[in-house]
């Protein structure tokens, strides 16, 4: 089945964050592909990608970034797909400068932007899953479920401390 | 036509800010509801409005709020609908408060935050047509139209620099 | 003897810092709960929890989080108990995202916060004392003799220079 | 009737602002006394006035100051009386010094610290009718009772957008 | 004569800073253009600009952006020559958020970073000539007048204290 | 020979970072005192200290503290000695809210800050020796003659590259 | 009477500031100088200056500068008089720029940092006096009278609340 | 061949950061020097530096420093040469204080500032090399090379997820 989600890093170190929202697609079965795409290093290739991407089938772009972190809203001024932001913890800033570099876009292009690290790339994939599942039953019956899951999770904590 | 996107906020005077999502959706012929909602001040009404939702036929929610703002997130925890929050700019922190406290979500229950103030608002607005626009060609073709008439503005704006 | 103080965290994983405020009240023979109450992923549970809470016999709550900590804060806004919040440090910005989510309550809905991580957990368990110690003489003096305590272990320090 | 809340803060300009926490003790009915006292300029007086407060039957103090605000740290020092610290929003950094300088007080001397400004005066105001509310249920009923007024206003208010 | 630097910018908003850089340029005789060129709302002009500027004798590009300001960098990654990046001061964050979208360049493509607002448009043009003037006597010659005359200002400035 | 510069810290474990002050001092024999004095935890004694400090012959007092670092201004108010305060790295925040709790002082009491951290230690050790040296010629050609060698180790170290 | 105290300022916009110290000075009848003696556009002037200034007499250099100042700490590197560094409010920081430029100097050229913009100039002024006062006792007097003085005003204000 | 560049900087400890400009001035075979220079330990040195930089030849200073970085700009105070200036990550701050203290220059003397770190000191390296290739197309076209072999790594490293 082809990828209905696209999910993108600036780099390959960035992928230790990153995999974390393919884990949350693999695990609702929301198929999807997996790529290093820089905006600094590759900016045709990226260009290209976002182009792309609905022709392709490609429903919602989850994309990471650190630093002067540029790829989300490249890749969400090239599309009119919903485009995820993923702020990469940074080494310096702890990812400060992700975060704003990727939220604070100008009127007219939007990122969607989750909290800096690994929190943040499951909460992308999880994000990815409500979108499509404003549509599709089976995912938002899915993400109902799990919530329920984690709540009972919750709760037996609760006893161990 | 019932509402597909409910608009929240936090307090009367964050009107001035939301409207501007507002603005977006009657422009793209997006049905809405708007209303004032508050985390700490209706709690119960708020978790109300979060679990109808679904059931409502909303699709999307934009939740907007400022300095501790609890409301996108608190929303988000209620349903599995996507939420977009937008830091509204606060007295004292400028919206830095109000940013950190809706983008910072754990892993779990994302919401899709987008810039603090105005630009956030508008772009709110975007992104959940861009959202709705996935399966609604309609939408999707306006935005694309939109693009390119903003294209066409900065080329023009460039000649009267 | 009933619990007079709810102490409650949003994550299992919060413990090793709230732990701190439990020694204190231990110290100070004040009873008290401790439970694991999530805002985001135990909605319903903590707002059961909170409005039952002055029925329990409950008189001042502390209430742990970290990051989009919304815990303190909604739980405020469902009781006029007394809410004391300890900002968990972060894994990214180092507790500053939960400081300003927990302090920067608009007017309506305070909640009392203490500083990030340990100092603040052990601050709210002598917080709450304080705050019981004002109609409790019993309480109050043992506070007054802890005070003369760690005046002497202060001044002792001081030789070892 | 002799004052129960004491509401000092370290200048004469942070009236402004600390007027805010004057105004909900005497819509609640509850008496106080307000002075200017400060850390800096007058170390002595501060001192005294924290360690007359429980015998002058003084038994919440809030405490307003901006910048390197000392105030509410050093009367918390001097007292085991809960007390209550207001953030003045300052001229250069907008009062994250002050806040900063309240709230991050070592382990063994709480603050209780409120929000940056007139919500958080407000706020300091509710706090101090909370604490007092634990022992005396005609204060407590009252901020039930506002609540409700509260809740009220905002559903009215969002017939007005 | 054909410009030798290209001075470009966001957004037409942005002209209020960024002509600061351009009366430098005037008053040392450097020919450059100026255009209006974004990143998120033309990012095929931005990329073409920037392919074509060696070719059209372009020597420094200076570009001007806020917020998530993808400018500078984007440029940057599609050409080798010098970009200067000038950081506009925006609406919420004040440029902080402008500055390190702009500075924090990934390991292999730099922007030259100037300081936040007019300051630092002035010092672009200023560094465009310094760059220019190694292998362009006249240019160093004039900024070193330049120089000259400034501190004769400051001297004499002094005597108005 | 009686103490000249009375060196005090908040707690015991900031003498890791305040013994660089007075390893400065013993370099330069200039003849200090050193002892835990916490504003918070042994009030009392920190004003007898700075009340009784000119009589002692004390002429520079040195004063680090961490986190809500109220000892420097404190001290500071009750001495019109000069007081150099070292903001100590801070657990949470690094000591950013060290430095602003010191430094941000109102008009009428002065903290001569320093560095955050062992460089700021360091620093606070030869600023007491500098302010000693405008009126003990000998304590200020030590500090002339450590000036040069320091230049000299620079200009080695450039070698070792 | 030759000066005991160089002011000197980086520009002469920060005059505005800089002459709150000058206030002191005067009120406290301590003979100074003036100057705008710019770190970037005066270097070699501001050498010279810190050079000749134990020669001229000068006992203590007041140096005021915005941005990233680099007065202070250039000064304080070519004399070994005490050097009282003011951080001057900068135009997009607020003084945050200033503030870290002046007081993270590194360990062996201390600067003794005040508070950013007028309070830090007044304070500057008095702890000149204060280290001048160390062995002028009619200098100390003064300062312990105007100590009294204030005390008395808030002493005073306190009723007019 | 005698050095185009000159690398210097505060510390021998910021050796670990800037050998990564040298790495890449090797690797394109540019000429170069590298000393350490500190503005605050070395001033003389480093003004003579700066002022015999264009009679010996070089064309770009790189300057490295920590903390309050004062290197870059002053030597840019006193050279009409480009300075790239690489603010070092430092202890307490992470480098928000080398960075302020070198970009934040005022309108006259630009810093060419890059990233924080050691991708700055790289980029540092490479934006050397760029403002010397647009006069010399053999260092240009290695840098256009250079660019396709990262473009290349970027392509194949996406193979490895």
């Amino acid at each position: 089945m082809s990828a209905r989600v696209g999910v993108i890093m600036g780099s390959q170190s960035d992928w230790e964050t990153m995999k974390l929202a393919c884990v949350i697609l693999e695990e609702l079965n929301i198929p999807f592909e997996k790529k290093v795409v820089s905006a600094h290093r590759t900016p045709d290739l990226m260009f290209e990608y976002a182009e792309t991407a609905i022709a392709r089938g490609i429903q919602v772009i989850i994309a990471g970034a650190g630093g002067a972190a540029h790829l989300p809203g490249m890749v969400a001024a090239k599309t009119v797909l919903p485009v995820i932001g993923v702020p990469i913890k940074s080494a310096s800033l702890n990812g400060l400068d992700s975060l704003l570099s990727i939220v604070q876009m100008p009127g007219g292009v939007p990122v969607a932007t989750v909290a800096i690290g690994t929190a943040g790339a499951t909460n992308a994939g999880l994000l990815a899953a409500q979108i499509l599942g404003i549509t599709d039953s089976e995912i938002q019956q899915k993400l109902i479920d799990r919530r329920e899951r984690t709540r009972q999770t919750v709760i037996e904590s609760s006893e161990s401390l």
